[in-house]
């Protein structure tokens, strides 16, 4: 099937397509770009990315800028942040919440991503006027943390990482659960989404069955869950996402 | 052995090199850094990069740089994208290839990296004089399938994948299989080539059998299977190779 | 536990604080575009990584510089490489000793990464003076290899990569382990942090086992390689971490 039937062939269109909608790709200098230099590249982002991908009703544009956003960051992309910034805001993420995302990336993809993100954000966030006042946070108080759970948790980093690595228990146990996880600059559900995206676009399906599961806690659905890897097939390339499903399926089966 | 022994010693003589070809290392200003600022990273380069590997007759310098440039491409390299483009020129390549083997790695490795080759690609057309005609393709008409092999490849998806990931498995029959394999902007065994290099540049093994088997239909030779992963262990480093090699080696035997 | 308790409760003052050693971010650029657009960032970057980990006596801040640097090269971070080349010079390492790491990593990250970590280093060699003199070796004689251990890994070659990639074997044992390794410009420890630093930072576990048996052989012990990965945790994120802790593991209990 040609990709001018599958684009008219209506059978995403129950789903998938919004006639009211806008289908245009954002207007950056990339953008302008792709039209001329890769015309066939431009129409896959038109047509397919922009024109059907984004407007899924299986997953919110702001859910979606989440994952776009959080693959730029993982895998270092600080030169297409700009425009996925502007498109997140515009999506409804708030300053405070993209600030967010890359502070929870420094410890679920490296200090140095983070660092190269913040620059953009600046960038950004001073070109629209955003003050210094839009990123504190409206309380610095922690959110409260499901016993059970959490109990669970600590014990499997008691057994698993202590005997050999103290102090990176301590820090999983006392920074990033203690801490940067009940940080209210970003919801549960939203740093599940964030560290989900992490490990699907770096490849580490080994870890994404205790994160898949925590999202799904945390009010991730199925379908969204398959949403967000169907549109990382499309940020960070097919094969992550393909290695990236089974996990899921097995997930999927064992909650059941 | 000495490295200086390993070159003089004719043992790779006979099949690597060929003294009518040049030898010396693209005229960068990558490369003159190199030469002050870490002479002997400038000697590898000069002694076995271009002096030895890049000469060798088992792989094409055309494919050479399809391999090179999808790497760059794959991890975001856009620093480096420059001399490599050109290169590649120089080897043979079509300005509309360079194009394609990005799209088509806008699938493959993500969007954001092909957004930012197009940008590089763009700079060195414009200086070498390539116009926008160049890069259209010379017809529009797809290339027909093999019946009974997208029959097996869409039964895998339908099972493995629709389940679970409905969209997912539409955009892989429709976009990619029915549309983008089948764009003549790049051979099917260029695009196979391609796409084995960014599964093995990211280092996603998993995923090798299934476009291992479709290279060596569409042409590659085990012996040119084998170069890639040898060209590649320069330009996506040793481990990516050497967890690569024992994948070919299975299918490879399972061929047999 | 909050923060603010983990960071005063004294827990880790026996063994990680060290009152006398500075506990300031380096006043970089990114450091102070953190500290007004990522406050919270900024705080676990001073509290944390700065005020913690990087003071932990379990890995010198040499060895920590090492680590870090050949996170940057191996990810491919060009942008944040600056500051942490000073830190790295103020830590003790020597000119040739940084870019002897970056050569070493072209053979384990790829080309692309090193060339372009070059111009970073040369930039900051220029900055501080540092002659094109320093940065020679002070001899050209190779180091003696030990014969069992050397016969060993060659015959894995020999039955593992030569009989599909003959070439690939060739380059493995003539120039990284007859030359590469034996190059006076990085001790074989630090040869070894640098690899298995790229190793683990580039999520391939599966090649750790070699490395580490090799690293501990040439004198890392237990307790430097548990904190190579903790310190890694914060630069290349925790997953890449929780994903080699395991394989650490066994390695230790099959070396007692």
């Amino acid at each position: 099937m040609k990709l001018l039937q599958f684009l008219t062939a209506g059978l995403l269109a129950a789903t998938a397509l919004d006639a009211s909608a806008q289908s245009s790709v954002p207007d950056t200098p990339a953008a302008r770009m792709a039209r001329e230099t890769a015309p066939q590249l431009f129409a896959y982002t038109q047509d397919v990315l922009f024109g059907d991908v984004w407007k899924r009703k299986e997953l919110a544009p702001r859910d979606r800028s989440l994952v776009t956003l959080s693959t730029l960051v993982a895998n270092g992309q600080a030169a297409q942040m700009t425009s996925h910034i502007n498109l997140g805001l515009d999506n409804g993420l708030k300053p405070s919440e993209i600030v967010g995302l890359i502070t929870h990336l420094a410890f679920y993809t490296g200090w140095p991503n983070a660092m190269s993100s913040v620059g953009v954000a600046r960038e950004v966030f001073t070109r629209r006027g955003i003050s210094a006042d839009a990123l504190k946070p409206v309380t610095e108080q922690l959110l409260a943390v499901e016993p059970e759970a959490e109990a669970r948790r600590a014990a499997t980093v008691k057994q698993n990482v202590a005997p050999t690595a103290p102090a990176l228990a301590r820090y999983t146990d006392d920074v990033l659960f203690a801490d940067l996880w009940r940080r209210q600059d970003l919801a549960p559900r939203d740093r599940s989404i964030v560290t989900m995206t992490a490990l699907i676009a770096r490849g580490q399906v080994e870890q994404i069955p205790f994160h898949l599961n925590r999202a799904m806690d945390n009010g991730l659905t199925q379908v969204q869950a398959a949403e967000v890897v169907t549109h990382l097939a499309f940020y960070a390339g097919w094969p992550r996402a393909m290695s990236a499903l089974p996990v899921l399926q097995t997930v999927f089966a064992e909650r059941k």
